[in-house]
């Protein structure tokens, strides 16, 4: 899973049924310092998460349409857990 | 899925069977301000879009064949909605 | 799916069973202009294409397997398509 | 499979049912000689490993859902190896 | 199928059951030159290759199981055919 934040939504009219009634939300990724990795996905939100929160990313598929709730559904990343704290080991380097 | 911007198509004679009948579109990925990030695909249009304007891509296998119409089809991309806006959230960094 | 130039072969007299028999090329990536984008590949070819020719490849596990004529083929790259033209959308950026 | 470090972990209390009871750690993928590559993955630890240990990262699904221990898991990697060397070839270049 | 140079071996003492017996390599992925693109894979030996070599790499899952010989094994790739000579197309640009 990746590590990303949560920075937008995505509004659109004309789209295929498969995604019809998902809330789809705009997340780009990041490092554990928060700072943007320069990736950015359009997933579906498994928790309920807000705008600038950090969050697990996770792109499997079967995992997916369960979080969905559409089988065969064309979304492939969801929000699959709000990140509460990144702990990070003291590297001495 | 990945945002995206449709830029052209594609003419093709010589192509494998499971392709036959497909209108391919050129679509190059965009970040959410819409600037280009350098990457290039050739997918299926499931939903009507035209030159210029801003789509979601997804890679779904099992969802590409059904938006296809052919099954075990080779495209590995398809437009699955035209976005109509990408709301951006007022990010303080 | 990507759009690629065949550029080469590859001989190879020690391989797994599951290839043998196949007649393997050498393709790079280019974007729509032309220019390489430094990725290469190792590709079954699909439509009988040959050097300097641009061609659309897929990775799909299982459109593969027919066009290579095998079974569970570790090969995981083909050419499905000779591209006659790519019709870029006039961008005014 | 993917050579990577271990440099911490991350605590989250709202998450997918399918993710709960694990214990997620922190990895990044470094070169054979140690130094990061820039990719960051959440993921799950298979062999019990600690911080700054050198592991192998796996991303099969299958092999995962058995580690974790959860079917259909939306874990996508795991720590399947703890590395006790890395063996390089004397290359002359 | 990349192109890649064997470079080397891992050692690893504790490790999941499913990659028990089996003999890793460690693998740098390269152009068709022979220059490093800076992506290292650990891959399972199919062909038997020493350091040195350049191979080809496959990380198709099911034909994986069937060269590792092991049902639902976490390696994702594998050396799949030694490559004997790779013939580039004189290129004029």
């Amino acid at each position: 899973m990746l590590i990303a934040e949560i920075i937008g939504t995505v509004t659109s009219t004309i789209k295929v049924k498969k995604i019809a009634g998902t809330k789809l939300k705009l997340a780009r990724t990041i490092n554990p310092d928060g700072e943007p990795t320069g990736k950015y996905f359009i997933v579906e939100d498994g928790v309920g998460v807000g705008n600038g929160e950090i969050v697990l990313l996770s792109d499997d598929d079967i995992a997916i349409n369960r979080i969905v709730g559409i089988q065969q559904t064309p979304i492939k990343s969801a929000v699959v857990a709000k990140v509460d704290k990144i702990n990070i080991y003291d590297l001495e380097e």
